[in-house]
């Protein structure tokens, strides 16, 4: 099938003398999640990564891709023309490398046109990939031929599911009142106006949610704000009455998707602010007035949580940790019996698992996935996951981003470390939660990497920073303790989190790479180290911070943290001896707060579980 | 005087039309000493600080400086026309600011020039400076006028010292094999050729030194490297024959300094790398091949030292903690009467000092400077210090850059903390370390200061991180104690240092702000937190370290610290409770190896006062 769609591809090429097409894993909306219409690398190439590239010559093909998907690609590139270019391996050529390398054996003429669609990347992308190809023998790029419209034929439509309000009480500031704010931070950018792709950054604008995109409550839209008006682009069958209303009353214009474009070129005032790593190059090279070229004011603002804001995201975590807490009594009382009928040696083989020897069947890493979903939706405001859960039991717990498939989906046996990273969408807030559990006996290096994993943790939850510290700054605290034994983990540390939007929101992060955006009071955090043994195992340990005021001196104001996250950490893989005082306090110390606040909602059973689960270590 | 020689500048200002003249206080050859002829900035302003800009009209006169410097600026301008402009206050217009509000009030044109003297800032920074002036209003900038060649009639002619050969059983590497590894690098970078113009990276390649600038054992000259050639532009009275036959040896051409322009503008070959950075605005624009703009790749090298560099290392510091002993224990010694005779109430206000009422004169700041130095200069292969003490006490000690003068200079009572900062050049190696000394009682904010300074020097001390990492990751462990108690020093945590050159060397620095340059193998980089409280005191600890390998996992490859420097740490201003258990042996054993190291080379007295010194918390 890839094949024949090769075919078809390489017949456009030909017509259009292109010597090469270029397929990213991005939308219009440079969105993490996109919807199925704008998959077009998946398409071509049949692989279904969340990222990688597609480059297509007329007598060759290939996709590059990062670590986390190595083996999935492996298998989807099977019996396709596409060889698997490893990202970050030593070795593999660039893009540009291999596009020169391609096109110099075949009647290669310097003015040789390599193609992609300047609607799917952003301005920046696009604009770095030009410099490269020209350095590499002089290619040129054309943007403006989307080959898909021609040759895929059952291509999913855009969404059209109905976008609703997102209520005062939950939003916490008017449309009006963040137009407003927007507005006076283009002018002290020396902007008229902007546009605005990001899909939640439009959501968070407007006080709108969707159903577009799988776990982002986000609709498909582009929104224009000039220093008179403000234009919504938008597919009008989304609209309800009462949403028509809404934007009326708040004095927001509705215009097509399409009319995009033309609201660009017909945009009358002096200067237009685009930031160019969100705004794709399609619309970016629309624009005819002077483009002021910064980072979108809306990111930051939207990072800041309003106080309805943060009421909002304690009652998220509260329904959540309660949802959790009922899901580990129940996993378990599943898993108890097994500790008490067979000891288990603790350096056993994870192959000694026989399928027909237990009592009762094992839980899988699937079956506990629709457990957990389904204790989650049974709480109040619940709408969805916040993102596909990875629940990694043994050695799948060292693949980072493991997704169980019925394929590859084991049964949890009684011994070693399940990862269990999940997270749900309420009206009022978005959570994002990690715990590492004991299923039975452990062996020393699974107790080991948890131990540092949770003294990394609690370095992080503990840290003092002035005011507009960087992420990048305060990100050892969490690889410290498991540097010194020649640990690590290559994934950041923390990400924002939104309000009843996408669970990775930017620009702030804890990161070993550079993050200039300043840390300020107000942002939520997640903090989640983890360390990953490739085969054996792997750990994770991750609550969502809010950043809280601490002491103001002559130093400047400090701020610190606090775990909005409510949820025992597992005390049983802990090696005592690895913890200082401080790190027990500050775990004695949570689970007293998690008690505290949850047991009120919950049965006698589930509080004796609970009231063990947070006694001191 | 500075007011006539305004009315001279101005002179020549209206003769050249121009509204305005910048006064950096960089040099051709961007040195962070600058030799006297170049001091341009300090001849128009009378200020002498080491960082500041003079900015003159036609009728006013400005001079921008930093914190460091707001009390001694304000002291050398008065009386003059020059009004101080606060650095990183609230307020303080940037140059271009206020040149556009001071030519707005004057007839001002759109056309009106402004100028500097593009031999005396870096290119990168002339051009930010263009950018900016066109902004504000439109101003241009002419760069190629030095009205000092008019108007400074006793200027200092540029240095004409001789230049001595760095030997090699120091150096390690031969001049020819550095210039072997400079080319390959310039071709990884796809440059034929380069111009070096930082002084320290000329005497680094070619194995020479010099006596032209304070405290930097470095000679003015331009370096000009073409895939065939090696030119060095110098005034050729600095040779002498032994160097003459040496340079003709390594096959090194040599022609007059002033003809580097002509060198520039006959370099034939298809591009050269400068580095925006580092060569001055003047020479960039002579050059008509195409340009390369990237760091160069001198600098790196050089912070890498070879095995002899290390070896030569040790022995400086060997050098250097037996002075600092020997100096310890007089200065133990001369305080120590004081403590036994007059008990000091630890919380008595710093106002005390009666200069009449001690047995005899106390020591002064600049009086223990000069014992110190004196002690250093026993020393075999002694040549110089490396930067100008800083010896501050109580109040003093707060001032992070502080230098003792005649009419500054305080006598040291017995109590409260001396901060002593301090290094010296050996031919074998350059060295950089801060101790912090009670002279007697403390009150218990120095004691906490103190503690939690130390606390900083030492987490740093036993960090272990991936090759490769940077110091902006690492910056924060020497923070992150005092962070805690509201706590914060605003300088960097550390540099890197010169073998036998300066004492500061980039790119690498621990440092709140973003360092991209990797730490790796074989870099000094010194450790040197503090806390610094105005009026009031100050402590900082500084080690120099070195970077060695720690330990290869399936992460890769783990480095760690080695501490150089051998030196006890002042233990009587401790609080035991503070540190961790981890921090005491890590003093411990410090404490046990300068021991070890340095006793054999002291007289039984000394080893008594040492034994103490070092001995376990």
């Amino acid at each position: 099938m890839v094949n024949q769609r090769l075919e078809d591809l390489r017949e456009v090429m030909r017509r259009e003398h292109l010597a090469a097409f270029i397929f990213p894993s991005t939308d219009p909306h440079q969105g993490e999640y996109i919807p199925d219409h704008w998959k077009g690398r998946e398409f071509i190439s049949g692989f279904n990564g969340s990222a990688g590239t597609a480059v297509v010559t007329l007598n060759s093909a290939a996709l590059w891709t990062d670590s986390r998907y190595f083996i999935a690609a492996e298998e989807q590139l099977k019996g396709t023309e596409f060889q698997l270019m490893k990202l970050k391996i030593e070795g593999t050529p660039t893009i540009p490398q291999w596009l020169h390398s391609q096109l110099s054996t075949f009647n290669f003429q310097p003015s040789t046109e390599v193609a992609l669609d300047g609607w799917c990347s952003s301005a920046n992308s696009v604009k770095e990939l030009m410099a490269d190809l020209r350095k590499e023998g002089g290619l040129t790029l054309r943007t403006n031929l989307d080959p898909l419209k021609l040759i895929w034929r059952d291509r999913p439509t855009i969404p059209e599911n109905p976008v609703e309000i997102f209520p005062i009480e939950y939003a916490g500031e008017t449309t009006g009142s963040k137009i407003a704010r927007i507005r006076k931070a283009l002018r002290e950018k020396h902007a008229d106006g902007m546009l605005m792709s990001s899909l939640d950054d439009i959501a968070w604008t407007l006080n709108l949610r969707g159903t577009d995109v799988h776990c982002n409550p986000v609709f498909v839209s582009y929104l224009l704000i000039s220093s008179k008006d403000v234009t919504l682009y938008i597919n009008k069958v989304k609209l309800t009455p009462e949403v028509s209303a809404y934007l009326q009353a708040e004095g927001i214009k509705v215009d097509d998707y399409e009319n995009v474009v033309k609201g660009l070129k017909d945009y009358f005032e002096y200067n237009i602010l685009l930031d160019p790593d969100e705004v794709n190059y399609a619309l970016y090279k629309t624009v005819s007035r002077e483009i002021v070229e910064e980072e979108s004011p809306v990111k930051r603002m939207k990072t800041v949580k309003n106080p309805t804001e943060i009421a909002g995201f304690r009652s998220a975590m509260l329904k959540d940790g309660i949802a959790m807490v009922k899901f580990l009594k129940w996993l378990d009382e599943a898993y108890k019996s097994y500790k008490s009928d067979e000891p288990h040696e603790s350096n056993k083989s994870h192959e000694s698992y026989e399928p027909n020897k237990p009592h009762r069947p094992y839980e899988t890493e699937i079956s506990i996935d629709r457990k957990l979903t389904a204790l989650r939706s049974e709480q109040p405001l619940y709408r969805d996951i916040s993102f596909d859960t990875i629940a990694g039991y043994g050695a799948h717990a060292a693949i980072v981003h493991y997704e169980a498939t019925p394929e590859t989906d084991i049964p949890l046996e009684p011994h070693g470390l399940l990862l269990l990273d999940s997270g749900a969408q309420y009206l009022d807030g978005t959570t994002d939660i990690t715990r590492t559990i004991a299923l039975g006996p452990l062996t020393d290096e699974e107790k080991k990497i948890y131990t540092l994993v949770l003294k990394g943790h609690i370095q992080i939850e503990l840290c003092k920073f002035p005011s507009g510290a960087s992420g990048t700054q305060i990100d050892i605290l969490a690889r410290n303790a498991m540097w010194r034994e020649g640990l690590n983990y290559l994934h950041g540390t923390g990400h924002g989190v939104g309000t009843y939007l996408n669970v990775h929101e930017g620009p702030h992060q804890f990161r070993m790479e550079w993050k200039p955006a300043p840390l300020v009071e107000g942002m939520t955090i997640t903090d989640e180290p983890g360390i990953y043994l490739a085969g054996r195992c792997g750990a994770r340990i991750e609550n969502t911070l809010l950043i809280v005021p601490y002491k103001e001196t002559e130093f400047g104001r400090f701020l610190g943290f606090e775990s909005l996250t409510l949820c025992p950490v597992d005390k049983r893989p802990i090696i005592r001896e690895l913890m200082t005082q401080e790190e027990i306090d500050w775990l004695n110390q949570y689970h007293q707060t998690v008690f505290d606040r949850l047991s009120p909602h919950l049965d006698a059973d589930e509080q004796k579980w609970l009231r063990e689960a947070c006694a001191s270590l």
